[in-house]
This record gives C-alpha cells, sequence and structure tokens, in this order.
C-alpha cells in the first residue's frame, strides 16, 4: 500500500492511495499512520479494506492538505554512505568507513511534502539531500541484522536540507541540519510488500529542471538492515521514527554548477518504486535578530 | 519556585516544592509543568497558592513518583563550553572556539531524577556530565542577547550521560549520547526569580564519595543568554524544551582515576542553588545481538 496522513476538520487521519491521486480514508481502522504501520491486524484490515474499496468512497483530497505522513519521535540520519565512482581497478570499498555516521534532526524540522521550506534570515549556503528514509513500524531494540528488515514499516522520501555554512561552523552538524522545516517528509509511505528492493532504487534530485543526482542505493555503504541493526544496538528505535539513509554525492556537473538554494528553487527528489517529493524554498521576510 | 511533576494514578501532574520534601499540586492551574512555565497567568496563580498553602494541603509523595519535571520536545547540548585552567599570564580565552558546538540528545534519552541509568550491553566506556540545563518558558525565534533570558522558565540539571567509546567511532557524537536514558533530568526546575545568576553557580560532581567536578559557570564561554540567542537564530525553541550548557573538565586527580562507569556506580551532579541529581548506574541484564 501507498500511505499518507491527510488534514480534515477534525484532524490528521491515515489513508491509502487507491487510485491515481484518490484516497480511501483508514481512520476507522487507525487514529494514526503510525499505529497503522506498528499493528499487523490493521494492516490487514487496511489491505482488505482496499481491496474491496469501492469509487464511491474514495476521496479527492487536496494536495495541500497531505501532511508528513508520521510525526516522528526521533528523525536519525546518516552522513557518508555512497560510495564515489573511482577509476577502474581501484577498489571501491577502500573508504569505507567502519561505522556509520549518524546525525539527529529535531522535532522541529519535520515539514510536509507540500510546505515551503524557508530560508532562515542570513541563511547564505542552503543546500538539499535527496535521501530514501525508513520509517519504523515495529519497535526494534537490539535486534540482529537477519531481523532488522522485520521492523521497517514502509519506505518514504526525505529531503535532508542543510545548512552548509552552519554545518561547518563546528564540529557537530546540529545547527546546520535542525532548521525550522528542514526535513520535508513524504509524501506517502509504501509498505515493504510492495515496495522495490530498499537497496536497488534509483536515487534521483531534480533542481529547476536539471537532473543533479543520480545513483541507486546498490552503492550504499551500509544496507537499511545494517543500519538498524546498527543504530538499535545503542538505542531503541519506535514505531513511526525515521531513519533516513543519506545522500549519493552530486553529479560531477551539478557540483560544478551549484549555487545555495534561493527563493523559488524547487527541488525534486525522484525514488524509483517511492515517488516524488517536490519542495520550494522561499525567502524568509524576516530579519536576523 | 521549585517545581516538579509527579505521578499520580491519573498521570502526571505539576506541583511546588514548598517545605522540605512536600509538594503542592498545581495541577488545578496548569496540566502540565510545560504549560505552567509557559503561561505567566499560571505561574502567578501557583505562586499564590504557594504563598497561601496550609500544611493540611501538602503531599509527600515518594521520590521514586517524581519524574522529569518536562518532557521536552528538543534537548540541545553543548559540547566544550568551560575555560580550562590557564597559568598565570596567559589569556585564557585563548582558545575559545567563535561558536558552541551543539548537538542533539533524542527523546528516548530523558530520564526522571529516580531513574537508574542502564549501562547497554557492550558498552564498555560510559561516562557522566553534569550540567545546569535551561527549561524554556516562551517561545524562543530569533531572540536578541538582550531578550534572551525572558525565554527562560527555569533552570535543572541534567547528567549528560556519554557512552565515549561510541563518540569517538563517528565524527557525529549521536550514538555516544542518545542511549535510552542517558539524559536524566532534574530533580526540579527553579524559576529565575529565585534562581541564583546562572552565570555564577558551582557545578560539581560527586562519584562514589569523591568530588570529580568542581567549577563555576563563571568560567563558561558562551552564557545561558547568549546559547539561547544564538540557537534561537537557527531554530525555534519551544516551551518545554532543553538547553544543556555544557560540562566542566573532571579535576586533574579525578581525570588520572577516571574509569567507565559500572553497575553499581552512584553519580551525583550538585549545583548551588538548584539542589542535586544523583543516579545509580546498573548493568543490562541483556547482550547485544
Amino acid at each position: 500500500m501507498r500511505l499518507v496522513t491527510y488534514a480534515t476538520p477534525a484532524g490528521a487521519r491515515p489513508a491509502a492511495v487507491v487510485a491515481g491521486d484518490r484516497l480511501l480514508d483508514l481512520g476507522g481502522i487507525a487514529g494514526s499512520l503510525t499505529e497503522l504501520l506498528s499493528s499487523d491486524a490493521a494492516l490487514d484490515a487496511a489491505r482488505a479494506a482496499v481491496a474491496s474499496a469501492d469509487a464511491d468512497s474514495l476521496l479527492v483530497v487536496d494536495a495541500a492538505d497531505v501532511l508528513a505522513p508520521v510525526v516522528p519521535g526521533k528523525i536519525l540520519c546518516l552522513g557518508y554512505n555512497y560510495r564515489g565512482h573511482v577509476p577502474d581497478g581501484v577498489d571501491p570499498t577502500a573508504n569505507d568507513p567502519e561505522y556509520p555516521d549518524v546525525f539527529v534532526k529535531t522535532s522541529n524540522t519535520l515539514a510536509g511534502p507540500n510546505d515551503a521550506v524557508v530560508i532562515p534570515p542570513g541563511a547564505t549556503d542552503v543546500d538539499y539531500e535527496g535521501e530514501v528514509a525508513v520509517v519504523i513500524g515495529r519497535r526494534a531494540q537490539r535486534v540482529s541484522l537477519e531481523d532488522a528488515l522485520d521492523h521497517v514499516g514502509g519506505y518514504t522520501i526525505l529531503n535532508d536540507v542543510s545548512d552548509r555554512a552552519w554545518q561547518r561552523r563546528q564540529s557537530q552538524w546540529a545547527l546546520g541540519k535542525c532548521s525550522d522545516g528542514f526535513a520535508p517528509l513524504g509524501p506517502w509511505v509504501v509498505t515493504p510488500d510492495e515496495a522495490p528492493d530498499p537497496q536497488d532504487l534509483l536515487v534521483e534530485v531534480v533542481r529547476d529542471g536539471v537532473v543533479t543526482v543520480s545513483q541507486s542505493t546498490s552503492t550504499t555503504i551500509f544496507s537499511v538492515a545494517y543500519v538498524i541493526h546498527h543504530i538499535s544496538q545503542v538505542l531503541t528505535l519506535e514505531p513511526g521514527d525515521i531513519v533516513s539513509t543519506g545522500t549519493p554525492q552530486k553529479l560531477p556537473a551539478a557540483q560544478d554548477a551549484h549555487r545555495p538554494l534561493a527563493d523559488g528553487d524547487e527541488v525534486t527528489v525522484r525514488i524509483a518504486g517511492l515517488g516524488e517529493l517536490t519542495t520550494r524554498f522561499v525567502a524568509s521576510q524576516e530579519s536576523a535578530a
């Protein structure tokens, strides 16, 4: 299933995308998408509802009412996780780090798939990172590598928006990663039974019409299963938590042509089998204090 | 006021510590301590209630029922923020960094003031850090240095428990800082009107009866006001958020004698005017996956 959260006058509700962009409300089955993803019974009921849905029960929902699919208790991200291109004869794994470099995006970074990202006053070097984001379905505490994927509720897309100037100013990246709205997420969660192999996804970014990133998750150093196994040794992952799997490097031409994001820029993260997340960037109307 | 959150069969409620260790319930004034700290009217009502409290209205609450004072949306911490000792004639500010090094502890780290910290299976180098923690009272978004302290709801104590082995394994410290329960907080929040000057607090740590840290916040590089001003330029601080102000270095003898925390160790963080936070460390009963 492709699952979303959408706004209603009575609050956010989960739904399935069943035909084009029409939704089947699942609020009668679970109170939230996180609750739905964490319950096999609820998922079974949702699948049955989708299978038997008639056209009259479907909703046409305005894109602006589609929210971030989950409200994660934690957003954990990876630094360097895609291998770069190396000449023939060079071992591509030669520079692999021993451990994933994990960092945190705070709760204020979460944004819906249709929210514009405000470039903070004074920010001079805001950049995008298109990533496959794992939504945890079942609590993961010290899970083995073999069992790790059983804890995945689904896959979605994260733009790990980053202020490179702040990121360079300290050893820790928090202030470069945690501005309000710097984690657009969505538009939907694809459950593992319908998602492609997470280690064979083409991740692309299109900026203002130009493809700037194009690399498969087959070139990641740490697989989804390994990352969940690894992190869960140290801390407990809960349903709804996000584990984002890092960004590929920009293509060489895009690196050369790169300029910081500015008012009106549009960035689409496109991941085969997971959909597209398009984010518009707008300048802040305020000034720094 | 000294304010706590305590457990009742009907849920957590705020209270004031009014006489020794007796509590005046404030659940009729605000639904949570965060709500109380964010409302001048609620704080005024709480002060009036404390002033007119009679002995019969006071509760004797078991220490185990005193919870973490707030459930922060974000826990932001500082790395290096206390100047080290330098010989006479050397400028103590010579090595000051230009910016505070901010990092994040995730929501799963929060622990109550009487919770034991479980040393995770396989953790070989767990350490303590005694810190003055600021509780945000009023939303802070791009606040000036002059106005920054108006956004403080109060002060409490954080033990920024850290797994040094994990901290050394990556450039980012998340896995060294974010094990479950690695942020014991409390026991109470002292409101600014009753707290001492935050830049003149003696921070001490006592480990198994020996004073291992003893340094005043007068030796910090970045003041509380500056840190709030600074962080609020980048992200919005919300009521209940914690900004912890970094740890002093261990005393030289304690550095020499240091060994990782082990089952049964007890660490007290004692801050003049803010109280004491004592944490017991216990070995995990589980093994790594």
